[in-house]
């Protein structure tokens, strides 16, 4: 059983967050909310995401698995405005999440989760934290696509750095310890990433809120933000690249 | 002899109403206003366009006919803002509309009208009757386009209502009657409707202005609504699509 | 040696001036400013640009040449608000333009300026002149992009007058001497120009900002524009195109 009320821009917010990375996805409800775990279709990146009971009007589940194409989710809830409420409702003898806008209703059809991954979450040890806000690392992130498709990243005590190189043209975004949020390493921890991948997670993070970036020497990324007025949570994973020089 | 002054967005409500369905139009020019009668290339739509004398600031005309390229009409009015004044003449040696926008004198070549058909309109029995807020009508066909190339409108005594089926989804748009500005019928009537068509004639119609249906058992459907201040009538008919099951 | 710091609207400002023409530009930096003089591939068009070293919050600067690849320019300013404070500073060991947005450093490589032409400015004789509004010529630009690819300007001593003639339309746009800011012509002084070269030319000025006009018979026409509040001016020739008939 799945029943629940909920602001667009709740549901829009986890569309954007899957959608850049995978379209398939398997959602585990349970009576306390929603999770998803995914991995793209390269193995490069994973995303995972909660969402609490709180960050619904109504919400009322048993614990079951629904098989959702993110695109088609995303269509229809283009159909509502921001703060327009959105009934969610699963309808079991027809395998159908029915979705009520307005006076609207829409049956979705669900895909099969039998064949469907459940990834494990890596365990990893990135020594290296910084906290820093969203703008920031996009216009960094920005400047970077336009020399080179992939980006360095490095923590040491006293500054976060972003830096890309191209054939003649170079972007080095540094952030001085008092310039982030929050700063804190050992030592030194660097690592390469695909632009295109890290552009695609930090994209559904607003202007001032904050991101967090977890990160080791050649190691995955990883990076954290709250969603739903934080009452939901979204971790991704990014695997490095290695440096070919 | 046509001489007239009309705002702009007059005039561009007359685009908007005509140019989805046909490209060449015959303006049917009178002492009383200008009226237009047009079939789609496929013959499947029909728009009837009434216009009052009225609508314009000043209007001076007899009997004639003018042959119009409405892409090219439209390219002309995207050179003016929406109070703009618009004068309009017909220029008889040349044989050209004279379009002034400000400064700007624009001749505009037209169209032999010697060769355009005069269609009629059929006389349809459509016993039920419906006048609905144009956004919830848009609602319900933009969800329909996700999942299908054509839907079903049925009113009986109690509601109205939009129903599109693809393989998997279903869009549902029910409005009893409470919820529609006036609903008629003495049976239930339903049709079946190429969605791209019937998009097109709803477009204009601005988010909260009332648009009357007339409907029947698969039969065509009829659209109506006014523009310009209600000194303007457009009627749209649409034939049916044929269940295929 | 090259150091200077400039709101961002300046620096954009010289792109749309000069990208539409070219894209590798020879800047000419002095002490009191910089300024640029290209023509553009088809040597059909040349722009002059001088900006003022009081266009700029800081400038210091010694004589020199920086190769500018403008497209690239263009994309590292888009990542900067109208607003925000731009750094430049020529390194000269890497022969790269040093330009910091905010935290953001970029580091531009530069076109090598030993086979960068310097095109002389004409010595022309163009005995009319108008000064008139931007919104006016635009309006005017535009409604003759539909119907020809070329348009012929004409100047009396009462009138300026835009013209473009296509198979079965024509715009024209006449401005009597009392609706322009300034007229002077001993003689009727008309020539024709390419729509497309015009158009780029008079795009970069903004609606009610004054554009000065230099025209003669079948010669080239200079465009004056002053940028930069006042601190920087541009001068555009564009040659004429003779009459096939």
């Amino acid at each position: 059983m799945f029943n629940a009320k909920v602001k667009s821009e709740v549901l829009k917010g986890i569309i954007d967050v899957t959608s850049p990375l995978v379209n398939e996805v398997k959602f585990n409800i349970t009576p306390k909310g929603i999770s998803l775990r995914a991995v793209d279709p390269a193995h490069v990146a994973m995303v995972d995401l909660q969402i609490n009971d709180k960050a619904f009007e109504e919400y009322k589940a048993t614990d079951m698995e629904l098989g959702i194409d993110m695109d088609k989710l995303g269509g229809i809830m283009r159909l509502s405005s921001a703060d327009d409420m959105v009934f969610l409702e699963y309808e079991e003898d027809s395998n159908r999440l029915i979705i009520k806008i307005g006076n609207l209703v829409r049956r979705m059809g669900l895909i099969d989760t039998a064949g469907m991954p459940d990834p494990k979450m890596p365990n990893l040890n990135l020594p290296a934290k910084v906290v820093l806000k969203a703008s920031e690392l996009n216009q960094g992130v920005r400047a970077s696509e336009a020399v080179s498709d992939h980006l360095a990243l490095t923590v040491n005590k006293d500054n976060f750095e972003l830096y890309a190189e191209g054939d003649t043209d170079t972007v080095n975004l540094k952030l001085p310890k008092d310039l982030v949020i929050d700063l804190n390493t050992a030592s030194k921890c660097k690592s390469l990433f695909s632009i295109d991948y890290f552009s695609n997670m930090i994209k559904p993070v607003r202007g001032e809120d904050p991101i967090t970036i977890m990160l080791g020497n050649d190691n995955p990324i990883k990076v954290e933000f709250d969603i739903a007025d934080k009452k939901g949570h979204v971790v991704y994973l990014l695997a490095p690249r290695i440096e070919s020089e």
